[in-house]
């Protein structure tokens, strides 16, 4: 069993670096934040002995050598990166976990065949630079490397400049190293194990997304001098299609979900009517033909219901991923190793998008989850118990040992 | 009659200050642009022979001296400062007719018995900083100086600091000068006056306004893991509050508008359902008792559209005025003026705010309207022709002359 107060004591620390302003954190992905969080992990990974290596997306690869010079390593982690109004466990658990198993094998002097790797992936969240899972996307060959180092944040900073910038860009090819597997403990943020009392969800499956981002473009006039009759107004738009996206995902619960997250509204001031509106629409479904319908109507219907109001509409897919279905022999040992430690479980489908979506596509993969307070992420409120962390990486070193062969 | 030459090229030198992105311009009020357009207005009417004086607030005032040194001066002007996203003539040309008013004057060498005090109104836009026409509100004795000293812009910067920043504010107590007379020269900013093939706009009322500050409060959850039915959306009660708002305003035709054109979403990720969203409702009418019907109606109706949907809903007036109805004499002034130049007129309501608005609650105060294209304002493609410029100013130059008495 892994030290449960050692996790939380390292989870707790990392979150003094880049704090939020409601108890969460920010420390968005190649922000000056985020280099200390990496600095941190580092230093901790150095402390248990282990090698680090790091590619040209700054994903940073830990590594713990097994017995066995030819055998692949077993990968575990997760993401230090957070929402601008992040919580302290989304992702931070599952990279710490990992170096707590390091940790638990050191001092229990434990050696495997496979040598262990703990891997902190570059943007996971999405937040600054969209799409989420950038470096693990990359990684899978399904996103290009030039394509990312395009992408810009809000202030119109490119990925590629600010992973230079932060020091953390690697020389190592992104997608060179061969995995015997990839696990990933998360936080549910969800409320469905909790709601079930259950401490270990085993993640079979995985939901798939679309991100459309969205313009619709009206005219900016002036909201007292205008009559109504000659309006184009670009946040009628907005309001017509947040309510479409809505209806969409109602159609097919429950096995669906949509809304818009991010807004920008130009040129956003009390008396001009806006003339146009970028947002992002988030679909997502475990069921890969509910999404695509979900995607399909929303092409279809949303250009009407703005024409209808003088408003043009246009779209692009600024982030995607299908549903994975995860390793089912990595699968079976989650589900063995939280049996046998007593921890009550349940199969589960990930509500989230992870790193570990993209990896299962290359190689054997799967996730552990544990509960989340209220079901709440994304949020400076997030909370789970010590106890619930404990178990999940308690899982997860069971889970990792069996593949990595004792 | 003026010199409209000398008129169009001064409106094209001032709109080299703070260029737009689109053929318009942002000089925005208290940024350094604005201050660069201060002191070409003031090099010009130190060229004029004008003396100036500045008050707390930052407003100028450039006087002729007339030939009755107990005469109360008659005040003519509108304002430089500018949208974000703003035209070349909404504001500037009233305060660049009133200066080629004193320029075409000083060539016929003509006195008056008034003085004629050229203003330059501080923050007439609102765009920066609610609420609009902030400068002549505390002038007039509506808005209190320290209140509007605390105003703060979206970077949270204070009114007063910035005001003191770029230099300009003045030492004369704001109010303490008396009027003999207001008068205002500005674009429609609207269709009205183009459609009817009309020169002149006789302006006898103004629509009223009410900006509403709302608040809608929800919960930043994760949009992929959280279902549907616990969610709190709160950028859905912005949808349905636009919806409203649209549909209160349409009750009322042809005699009011309605519409949201600042929004800003918290903490705006693609993958967090909205925690909050502050937007700005506008409504504006001529009849008192619609604005307060339209306020009375939001108020009563948004609070338990957003409750059905978990989210809570707060509002604060930022931004206020009744309709005024301008002085009768001063309005009879203009037609005949317009009729004895030959221009053709129609009397007309005011579809935005003015500095006339606010003054007309002290003295007497009118205003004149010439057309823009396509009634469109508040948006970097505002035009107008060198033709209507000239007859507004001409018509503002009679009716000045009148009440100055030559
Ligand atoms: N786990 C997580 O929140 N990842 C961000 C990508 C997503 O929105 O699902
Ligand atoms: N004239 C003008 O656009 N003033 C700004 C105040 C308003 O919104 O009416």
């Amino acid at each position: 069993k892994i030290n449960g107060e050692r996790l939380w004591d390292s989870i707790m620390e990392m979150a003094q670096i880049g704090p939020g302003v409601a108890g969460g954190n920010n420390r968005q992905t190649l922000t000056d934040e985020d280099a200390e969080g990496r600095a941190l992990f580092q230093k901790w990974c150095e402390a248990a002995g282990l090698g680090m290596g790091v590619d040209e997306m700054g994903t940073m690869f830990a590594r713990r050598e097994g017995t066995d010079p030819k055998a692949l390593p077993v990968y575990v982690g997760s993401h230090l990166d957070t929402q601008p109004t992040g919580g302290k466990y989304d992702g931070v658990l599952g990279v710490l976990a990992g170096l707590e198993i390091i940790r638990t094998l050191n001092d229990l002097d434990i050696r495997t065949r496979h040598p262990i790797v703990v891997t902190n992936w570059t943007n996971e969240e999405g937040a600054r630079f969209a799409p989420a899972m950038l470096a693990s996307g990359v990684f899978a060959g399904v996103l290009d490397q030039d394509w990312a180092y395009d992408r810009v944040d809000a202030q119109g900073k490119r990925f590629g400049d600010e992973l230079e910038r932060i020091g953390w860009k690697g020389p190592e090819k992104v997608g060179d190293r061969k995995m015997h597997a990839f696990f990933e403990l998360h936080i549910e943020q969800g409320p469905i194990l909790e709601a079930e009392g259950k401490q270990i969800g085993v993640v079979t499956h995985g939901q798939g997304l679309r991100w459309i981002e969205c313009t619709v473009t009206g005219k900016g006039q002036h909201t007292g001098s205008t009559p109504m009759y000659m309006r184009r107004n670009a946040g009628r738009a907005l309001a017509r299609v947040t309510e479409l996206v809505h209806e969409i995902a109602l159609q097919y619960q429950p096995n669906a979900v949509g809304a818009i997250g991010h807004i920008d509204v130009y040129p956003n001031s009390r008396n001009i009517i806006p003339e146009k509106v970028v947002f992002t629409v988030d679909f997502r479904s475990h069921v890969l033909e509910t999404l695509e319908a979900m995607v399909e109507e929303l092409m279809e219907t949303a250009p009407g219901l703005c024409a209808d109001i003088g408003v043009k509409f246009s779209a692009e897919v600024v982030g995607f991923f299908d549903p994975p279905a995860f390793d089912e022999t990595l699968v079976g040992r989650v589900r063995d190793a939280a049996k046998r430690l007593g921890y009550s479980h349940m199969d589960i489908i990930s509500g989230a998008g992870h790193d570990a979506c993209w990896v299962n596509k290359l190689y054997p993969t799967t996730m552990v989850m544990c509960p989340c307070k209220d079901g709440l992420s994304h949020n400076e409120a997030e909370e789970i118990t010590p106890d619930w962390a404990r178990a999940g990486a308690d899982v997860l070193l069971h889970a990792v040992l069996e593949t990595a062969e004792v």
